[in-house]
């Protein structure tokens, strides 16, 4: 079992900002996240385009955005259930919460705090008869460890960032890269269309198109897959391959949470926006894209906003009695749980020879 | 007269970033404040010193805060009314308002943000019985035009940061700098010492320690003033000049918005956070330092996000009627007043030879 102070499910922008805040208060967060890494829309959706309307960032890029949210919170030591969907909740005698997730990893906290965005991002699957039986058995719709196809021969199909880029970086790392997409044309960011052209030229990416994956062969796991190519005649043949990664894009689904006796208007989880963004149970606060109140907008300055005046309240539920005085940052200094200390520079008080 | 779609009080970070929100729905911003400068607390009160807990910065110093925010916000051509106090606001019978400053300088607009602080800076100011006949005759509490001391003999009073910077500035530019301090020990940045130290061994700055400026000499403008000397013995002696400013520091004062006819409670203005700032009189909003409901919190970040959602009432106001539909900036770019725009790369779709 887990234990935190609050538990947030979903690590995307709203979410790890969370954890500063919380930090801030002395409180311990832990984040649930359904994707392999942090970042929510920003990095599966548009990791490599700018924002424009972050506040003082005339530019970022949703990527880097990500990167100086994590490099904030680090000090204050956030755990992470990554790849796993929060499935139930119960609510115990002693008030605290046990959230499971579909792989059965357990997590308690007095507090939670659903930052869930547009939902748990779900993979969109291809329509093949028996991939169902192959899932985590040499089929994955997502990367989560890419050293686990070091020597290993991998199939990708789709023809967006996500295929040229993950075909890119196992080229360095696969035995060999196999890239299938259904037309010719790939649609991506410059900079990887052109290094897979590059990679295209060396040998080390094959690509099949306009082709099509309709079959796999295995037994207890991927042996090859199906292929049918539509180029002049149509033919079917075999791919030999130990694993096949179908990244046909992510879409979120808010799922599970719909179902936990939360009010839902418009997809969304009602607040009281009027005082802490408090659902109607009380304990789980709801912050970021995945609220409705009224004249909510789904940015992601409202989200860090929402989440700053919740941990106020988590604070509270945390420390009955206990008052807390806010204090500037820059007054007092950060202090992170790892022991590190940040503070503005002392003045320096001098008589002049 | 100064015409506008938002009028902006107060140029501090919410104000600035106002201006950006604002922009983004093609409304146009005008912002008066009492100080020379933009930044508001910020700059006035802490331009060095690092703030931790703006979201996507681990580190960043109130001055550079500022900066970015003028640079995000500058593509939406600001006017400013700066160094003069927001004095009087009369509604007109065609719902605008009517906002004139202490120097006269009228503004009309269909909303008005308040984005006041913690109030209008006001200097604070010595206790010399013939200071205020001396106001902008050769006394100046603030620096708004630096040029205006090329060439001229300047004497500064006060012991922090702001006597140690603008007398390290001054140098350059005066014909002589004169700063008094009422104790040996000056309080500062460890490099502004460093330089006073320096400029003061090169004879580029005459130090007159411990001592207290008493009188001002002169008929329609500052000749001289008169200074006791508590060294060993008290003295007194004159010393000859063209201005002298007394940088004793700034304090807010919540001032004339007070009698406003809004609602006012703990020095703030009451405003419903339920739906978007807005205070007691209808096209009148508060945000940022200067509101205040239930659980606010006193942050720059919590500016941002009510500034955010009080554009979206403005554009209201200002196009009656109209519709509105948020677009992300990533994905609709940013078109400047000044022609410009910003927008993401576009996509490359290609086929791979
Ligand atoms: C193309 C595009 C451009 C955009 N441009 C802008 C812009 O310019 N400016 C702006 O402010 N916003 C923009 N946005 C919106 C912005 O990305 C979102 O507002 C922001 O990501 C919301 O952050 P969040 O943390 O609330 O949620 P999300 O980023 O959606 O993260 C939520 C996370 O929760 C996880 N999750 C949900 N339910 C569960 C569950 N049951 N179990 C486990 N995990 C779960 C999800 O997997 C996800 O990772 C854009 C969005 C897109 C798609
Ligand atoms: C030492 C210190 C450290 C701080 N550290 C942090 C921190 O770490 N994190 C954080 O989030 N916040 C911090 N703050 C608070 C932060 O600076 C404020 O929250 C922020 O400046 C508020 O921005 P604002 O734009 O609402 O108001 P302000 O910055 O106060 O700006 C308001 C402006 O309005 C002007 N004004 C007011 N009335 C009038 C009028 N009638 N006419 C003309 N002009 C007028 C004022 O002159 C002022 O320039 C700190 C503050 C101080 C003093």
């Amino acid at each position: 079992m887990i234990t935190t102070d609050i538990l947030i499910i979903g690590a995307g922008p709203t979410g790890l900002f969370t954890v500063f805040e919380a930090g801030l208060l002395k409180l311990k967060c832990h984040l649930i996240d359904a994707l392999p890494q942090q970042g929510g829309q920003c990095t599966e959706l548009y990791p490599k385009k700018p924002i424009y309307d972050i506040p003082a960032y005339p530019e970022i890029l949703a990527g880097d955005l990500t990167d100086k949210l994590m490099e904030q919170c680090k000090q204050f030591e956030p755990g992470f259930t990554l790849g796993e969907r929060a499935e139930t909740i119960e609510k115990q005698e002693d008030g605290t919460f046990i959230v499971t997730t579909n792989k059965g990893t357990k997590h308690q906290a007095p507090v939670v705090a659903i930052a869930g965005g547009l939902g748990s991002f779900e993979p969109r699957k291809p329509l093949i008869h028996n991939i169902a039986d192959f899932e985590d058995k040499g089929v994955e719709y997502m990367i989560k460890e890419p050293e686990m196809y070091r020597g290993k021969n991998v199939v990708i199909a789709g023809g967006g960032d996500s295929a040229l880029d993950w075909s890119i970086f196992l080229s360095d790392v696969a035995k060999s890269v196999t890239l299938i997409h259904r037309r010719n044309e790939f649609r991506g960011h410059l900079d990887s269309v052109e290094k897979v052209q590059e990679l295209k030229n060396k040998g080390k990416i094959n690509l099949i198109t306009p082709a099509e994956v309709i079959g796999i062969v295995g037994d207890d796991k991927v042996k090859a897959i199906v292929v049918k190519q539509a180029q002049h005649i149509e033919k079917e043949f075999e791919v030999k391959c130990d694993h096949f990664i179908p990244l046909f894009g992510l879409s979120p689904k808010l799922g599970p949470i719909a179902n936990w006796g939360l009010e839902i208007e418009k997809n969304a989880i009602k607040v009281d926006n009027s005082l802490d963004y408090q659902t109607n149970i009380p304990g789980i606060f709801a912050i970021g894209d995945v609220n409705t109140y009224p004249g909510k907008l789904k940015l992601i300055l409202c989200g860090f906003h929402e989440a700053t005046l919740m941990c106020q309240s988590a604070y509270k539920i945390v420390n009955p009695g206990k008052r807390y005085v806010l204090k500037y940052t820059t007054v007092a200094g950060v202090d992170g749980f790892d022991g590190s200390r940040k503070e503005a520079p002392k003045a320096v008080v001098k008589a002049f020879d």
